[in-house]
């Protein structure tokens, strides 16, 4: 890049739209003047305050108002989290999509799931490239992360480097032979950068990050000391690396392999083709051939490590898949640590499995499974290498993020130059420093089956209300000339109470809702329709709060002839 | 006990009613003959499949059903899970209690709570003191825990004797000066102990528990380089010893102490009283005074170490305590481990202290925490001293249980003579050995507000359905004779989408009911009302699926004039 002379009159605006107080939905706009970028366009899983829905993507609104000037999409790995909301993004905006073969191959794979109005435009970049996206200039750096083929991001703008980590760990002695390019980084601090957007999911612990290796060695002890059992080892279907250690293994240890669970079976499909991994000859075979080898001869890759319902591991725990039956001669292997909520589920595959007679092996046991995110010396390493002029933490909860805060703290970094920000929150830079600059719209939008959007507060509210205590629907048709009851009340109650014991309870509610309505219809010259409702709501209500201590919904439904 | 010389007729059966399979609600009938007694009533607490519920405790049908020969429910110690339901026992069975000063000081409490029939029979024991019951005797036998005055039980039976660990860990440094006796665990193990029932909680941890002393070296660690900060400490109300040891720290370190969190207050008063927990004269003060002082004069002690909504933690960390804000001149220690399926709840807080600039230390970052529960090497050494000839593992969910199991194989034992039993199943043990006799009657008794047993299946069913889509009540008048509708059919939908932006859907649905009840009427010859709600339900189910791939309830109520 030429030197300038004269200091550019722009305004670079960051702009996070997701994956900041939050774990997912990863997504950053990066702008400058009439240039913009998104790093990452990735989805969320609902907490236990959304029942019902599947996915929670970013609010693209921004996006929207401002789709002249978005140059394209960067895309730093595969994961959901930064991947997940692209055919979201691509129904109403046709952008050009950045990424490594890998992570182009899984949204391709995605993609199919979703018809398009339009052919997606995805660009296949590889570490190293460089893409010019109107006056900013985007460089894929290659790290280390539990996914093959994952990049940080250098941007370059005309105000400075921007680095980007995306997600990143620091292995020494990665599967794929290739550390991270902590050399490219430090070639851009020295050049100088601007502002350093680190993740920060392991901010909270101390030391180092295992390498990948780690867990190749515990399966090699693994292997030994069970070889007479069938192994099974459920894992993360992206963690490619993880597959091809228990891949090789298993061929050290003359087993077959056999692979369950669509979603591995996709991934490692789409990784040999991609050369992302390497299976010896002869030693990957279908699962339906299972029956033909002794148990230890064979080991199972599959899903199903967070306990996922209906995932193969959970199929085989409840005896319920059509080609693996598990008993006393098998190991199972939990390569992976429980999403943080999904601790339940995992916990009742492991009793399904301890009932059979099953051996599980989780990561509380032996060091089964490696995070993929750098821990508190490889994050300060970054700062290190980097040697930003500004700094903002991404990518966790805000526990997370204050504690990447403090670090840089620690390594020196004035407060005024770290900047802890939000979804939505605007951090503007120009030639007189950075500055916090308002808001854009932001948020969570839920995704209930074919619905986007359509499910907000309200129907959460409701939906949580009728889970805690179910409903009783009020029917009466009303006569409003002759102000007089001529059908009904009629009770229909569900989740509150089982009727058929509770008939005493079910005979005073339709007895309290008769007189309300009678006395609404009484009152009738001072009274409409809607008040007549809240009169039966409100005398429902408190009846059964005062006589079960449950509230649940009283829907009223009067109709009239 | 005098030797027999003959061999005894009878037949000693063990019943587990709850906690095996399962953490929490633990309960055990032991009976000879005409006699039995029960060895705890604990209750649990629900999980995700039980929205709405309160409460869980034992199916006590069997307890009815042999009423006659109870001679009285023996406590191990004061936790929920033990003793949190015993006022629903007292309901209905008016048997005496024995426990130690603490356990019945808690009691004592709840039952203000309820209101009984009667005065409940409260017997006050301590460790080493015997009980005869019926033919039954049993012996309290000090052992350390997270809450003060645990035993074990050693029921003498005209069989042999039967040793049931209730919780335990082995601290040779305990806060209160007594060691679990070991030595009269040894004694009983030396004349012959016939079966041993022990808890299986940290059965998968290798090692030993640390003592409780660990934490109080962690908090003079944590007192020692936040002199200058107000500590607020939340911890577990039961725990004594812990509380004893930041009121201890507190005072070297010339704070004072003040309480909140309504469990909070009321233990620290009845171990004060009871003489638990010795504090030394001006250190506690009223939560009002903490003004007075500067923050490193005071050390808070709180609930909410769980994230449970609405404790004092909870309240500080929304800016909703009316005493208490906080600020970045505050440091929480969560003194406790979050309890699985209470990450969520523990992470929010973490986070809303966060933003508040409050710092956070958790048992992840220095050890301000240890269990209460035995570990490998303390369950091995509790085979040894008791040297059973036979085992049944208790306290657990199934992997724990197995995992026991298998200590139980390393020190030897025979497989014939460990029994993994499970909720209602009975272990039967005569002169000439033991084996399984069939079952009696045991489960979930879910309690929702007053109610006790009237949620079951259908109704958690009902709410689980609703919570994930909502539902869609369709009413309609129905003129039989005309064979028409005479009003409606309206369409009241919660939880399903919001239908202020949906109205072309709902307009959808009012078509399609109305359409179907119109076939239905038409058809009236070969249909009846049931019919009628079917189809309705049949025809909108299957619309809304292909339409927005969800399924709410479909609630048709059809009325007739």
């Amino acid at each position: 890049m030429p030197r300038r002379t004269k200091k550019p009159t722009g305004k670079l605006r960051i702009i996070p739209l997701g994956g900041l107080g939050e774990i997912g939905k990863n997504m950053t706009v990066v702008e400058y003047e009439n240039d913009s970028i998104i790093i990452d366009c990735g989805l969320g899983f609902p907490d236990d305050e959304m029942p019902g829905i599947d996915l929670v993507i970013p609010d693209m609104t921004y996006l929207e108002a401002t789709r002249e000037k978005i140059r394209g999409v960067l895309l730093t790995h595969g994961h959901e989290d930064h991947i997940g909301a692209v055919p979201y993004l691509l129904r109403t905006l046709n952008l050009p999509i950045y990424g490594t073969p890998l992570t182009l191959g899984i949204i391709r794979n995605k993609l199919q799931e979703h018809s398009l109005p339009w052919k997606a435009d995805l660009r296949t970049v590889n570490a190293g490239d460089r893409v010019q996206l109107g006056c900013l200039e985007a460089e894929f750096i290659h790290v280390n992360h539990s996914i093959a083929d994952a990049c940080a991001l250098a941007i370059r703008t005309p105000l400075g480097t921007l680095v980007h980590t995306g997600d990143f760990k620091l292995d020494t002695t990665p599967i794929d032979g290739e550390m991270m390019d902590i050399v490219r980084l430090g070639e851009l601090g020295r050049e100088g950068v601007l502002l350093l957007m680190c993740e920060s999911t392991n901010a909270e612990r101390q030391g180092h990050t295992p390498s990948e290796k780690k867990v190749g060695a515990s399966l090699e002890y693994i292997f030994t000391t069970h070889a007479k059992k069938r192994i099974i080892i459920a894992t993360f279907s992206s963690n490619v690396h993880r597959v091809q250690q228990i891949i090789d293994t298993s061929a050290r240890h003359k087993r077959k392999v056999a692979i369950t669970g669509r979603s591995m079976i996709n991934i490692v499909s789409a990784a040999i083709e991609l050369g992302y991994m390497k299976v010896p000859q002869g030693v990957l075979i279908d699962i339906n051939d299972i029956k033909r080898y002794k148990p230890g001869e064979v080991t199972l890759v599959t899903t199903g490590s967070q306990g996922e319902p209906m995932s193969a591991l959970y199929r085989m725990a409840y005896g319920d898949h059509s080609q693996v039956s598990l008993d006393a001669n098998d190991l199972v292997v939990l390569s992976a640590s429980a999403i943080p909520g999904n601790e339940k589920l995992v916990g009742r595959i492991i009793n399904e499995l301890s009932r059979m007679n099953v051996e599980v092996v989780h990561d509380a046991v032996v060091e089964v499974h490696v995070s993929g995110h750098a821990c508190q010396e490889e994050l300060k390493l970054m700062q290190a290498l980097t040697r930003p002029t500004y700094f903002m933490p991404v990518h966790g909860e805000m526990r997370h993020l204050c504690a990447n805060r403090e670090l840089a703290r620690y390594m020196g970094m004035d407060d005024k130059h770290i900047f802890l920000s939000e979804i939505g929150k605007v951090l503007e830079i120009d030639a007189n420093g950075a500055r916090w600059s308002g808001t854009v719209p932001s948020g969570k939008i839920l995704v209930d089956g074919y619905g986007v959007g359509d499910v907000g507060n309200i129907v959460l509210r409701d939906r949580r209300h009728l889970a805690q205590d179910g409903l009783i629907v009020v029917v009466a048709t009303v006569d409003m000339d002759e102000h007089q009851i001529i059908s009904g009340p009629d009770i229909v109650s569900r989740g509150f109470v089982y009727v058929r014991e509770a008939e005493e309870l079910m005979d005073r509610v339709r007895q309290i809702a008769n007189e309300a309505l009678a006395d609404a219809l009484d009152d009738w010259d001072n009274i409409d329709r809607m008040m007549m409702k809240k009169r039966v709501k409100d005398d429902l209500t408190r009846f059964l709060y005062a006589k079960t201590k449950r509230k649940p919904m009283v829907l009223p439904v009067i109709m009239t002839v």
